[in-house]
């Protein structure tokens, strides 16, 4: 964990591809290991950009802070533009795509530990 | 604490003016009895807007969105783009300067309960 603070511009950070999707980036701009209790990670999403559905015991709040990005969680789609944010619960199967004309950016924030919702 | 996905644009969130601070509003987007572990706020500072020097035991997660802010911890200063992010630990000394000729905007992300550093 780190004690200092840390400022990190987004695009001087590795740019790496997201595992079980297709043209989607991420990079970590404060990660799980430095941070204390939820980290902070940057998705770049090229045109036809998509994240297969997948579920995990964490939450994520996502902020979209360029084009427009479609999510499922579960059986419920929305469609979300710039200043629109997002709380996904743990334990729900959610999906990404881009459905905009344009590259899609967001920020998704996770928790360190996974989430133990009573 | 909800346990539903949650859709929030930020224009329709109540803006609010923060407290210690001029000319500087908040927006809570996700909140801290609704989510689990962190909560999600967009701050927007005046051309003149200023938070005054505070601390508390609990990091900040802090992503630039617009405009030009100015950030100090304890004895450093930060100046920050869009774009940018910082890693504010608990109980670091923090205030904050609008230094653009634009309205600035960031996220600050905050955890739900004190965070205990060993």
């Amino acid at each position: 964990m780190i004690t200092r603070p840390k400022v990190v511009k987004a695009n001087e950070v590795d740019i790496l591809p997201v595992e079980n999707a297709r043209n989607t980036w991420i990079r970590v701009l404060i990660s799980t290991s430095e941070a204390p209790t939820y980290a902070m990670r940057l998705f770049e999403m090229d045109i036809d950009g998509h994240i297969d559905a997948h579920s995990h015991p964490w939450e994520h709040e996502i902020f979209v802070l360029e084009g427009r990005v479609r999510i499922r969680v579960e059986n419920d789609i929305y469609d979300l533009d710039p200043y629109t944010a997002i709380y996904i619960p743990p334990n729900k199967i959610h999906e990404y795509w881009n459905i905009g004309n344009t590259k899609a950016k967001f920020l998704c924030i996770i928790p360190v530990k996974p989430t133990l919702i009573e």
